[in-house]
């Protein structure tokens, strides 16, 4: 993986998205902090970066949606894809010790991600913050030594804080799925995934029809998954993920098949399948 | 629908949830408001509250995992569901007018859903609040009148507050699907939905197996998500709708035939189809 190269992320310095930017490209690639997903296709699009990156599923609250509808918006492609472990971490000024936290602050998902364990904690409040790593920055500058933040081990490091305590998450199996987003499409020969997004009139001859196009060759399928079209009654959008990339002619063939029976259709590219779970 | 009973859902009064109550039960029904989703599982269990109202799934936002998890962990069952249309109205003290408000506050996801609206309003910032509904008393509460909130309609009646404006998200295909839970199930004859969660081994053939048992009995599917088992890789959970009721023969057989490819099933209920969203 090159370098040296910019990478736009939704959120402040130090959030979860740029998180993953460093631990999918390595140290050295340079971070573009947006301030939102559709400046983040955006800074793509006019090549203010090479590439995005941009959370799409998180294993307690889903599939993100409007990110997709973003990719169908946008014409870049999914170049790769990376999974990381949220893990909390309950962070503070240089010196703090724990007994000296009397109030915590983070954002809403984050503090209620960590429930049990603010429970567990006689004596402490609990404040809602703008996002994780904005907490951090606010406990920096505010000073104020009964005060701990909640955000990932990259934002105390970014701040140049400290972390008290790690992995304080009620539920470790908390992570997110990210895609890198390009300009240019990828083409792995080996061990890729390939992402299409379709619809069909109705269900359920068509859906099984669709499905049969990847059975019939063996095609596995790491995700599928529906999603009503608003205003269209027994209209649906899918979002299907397979093992395999279209230089591969049993995929291509697949895609094409599915084509016959798609109202419409689009290949949101094929890249290298990560399997393991980074822990940042 | 029973008029006096007591439903307990996730928020402060005023919350969507609640709304949606209203809306479905009407308006002499009893709302009990929870601080989490665990704890309107718990009052529905332990007899507290007669019912439950949950957020399952957003159109924007996706499925939320973490009530598919808690329907799993509770003996509880899916008795209805209600389409709510996510409105989101500017709430201010009353007399208040447009040109008094210079700050906007409320959850970080209302304040992104109107960030086109709020970006229209020259000279006016926006502050992130703990919800919806508790901004709404906040403004109250504090008196400002140069502070709007953003919530639901239902938040402002609550709190007896001036709507200056409503309908003020970006993109009105914004709606809610709430499920109604209850600790004894409802047997619908008509218009019926059944929610079944269930495990496979490995995917395609055995997804496709699985679809095969509704396809060959031409039952429509309403829904379908897969679900990555965490620290088990190539085991899925889905979640599937389908059209039709456990009090018909064809649903039963599909159902003890989906037994024979399922690791694990479990049929969360059936219930009366809704097609409407409702506006609150």
């Amino acid at each position: 993986m090159t370098n040296n190269i910019k990478v736009a992320f939704q959120g402040e310095p130090g959030a979860y998205s740029e998180a993953a930017a460093l631990a999918y490209f390595g140290p050295n690639v340079e971070t573009m902090p947006c301030e939102s997903f559709q400046i983040v296709f955006e800074a793509v699009q006019n090549e203010q970066a090479e590439c995005g990156i941009i959370a799409i599923e998180n294993s307690l609250a889903g599939s993100i949606h409007q990110n997709y509808d973003l990719l169908l918006q946008h014409q870049l492609y999914i170049v790769g894809e990376h999974f990381l472990r949220v893990k909390h971490c309950l962070i503070t000024l240089p010196g703090v010790e724990m007994n000296n936290v009397r109030k915590v602050i983070s954002h809403p998902q984050a503090l209620a991600q960590c429930a049990q364990y603010l429970r567990s904690l006689a004596g402490v409040s609990s404040q809602v913050g703008y996002d994780t790593a904005g907490s951090v920055k606010m406990v920096k500058e505010g000073g104020d030594r009964s005060l701990a933040a909640i955000a990932s081990r990259r934002a105390a490091e970014v701040y140049e804080m400290n972390i008290l305590q790690e992995g304080i998450e009620d539920n470790p199996a908390n992570y997110t799925r990210f895609l890198i987003i390009d300009r240019k499409p990828v083409f792995p020969s080996d061990d890729a995934k390939t992402s299409v997004v379709f619809s069909t009139k109705n269900i359920p001859g068509a859906l099984f029809k669709a499905l049969s196009v990847f059975a019939l060759r063996d095609i596995d399928l790491t995700k599928i998954e529906s999603r009503p079209l608003i205003g269209k009654p027994w209209e649906y959008m899918f979002y299907i993920d397979c093992l395999g990339s279209t230089t591969e002619r049993r995929v291509t063939r697949a895609l094409e098949h599915l084509g016959e029976y798609a109202t419409t259709l689009r290949v949101l590219g094929s890249y290298m399948r990560q399997i393991r779970i980074s822990d940042e």
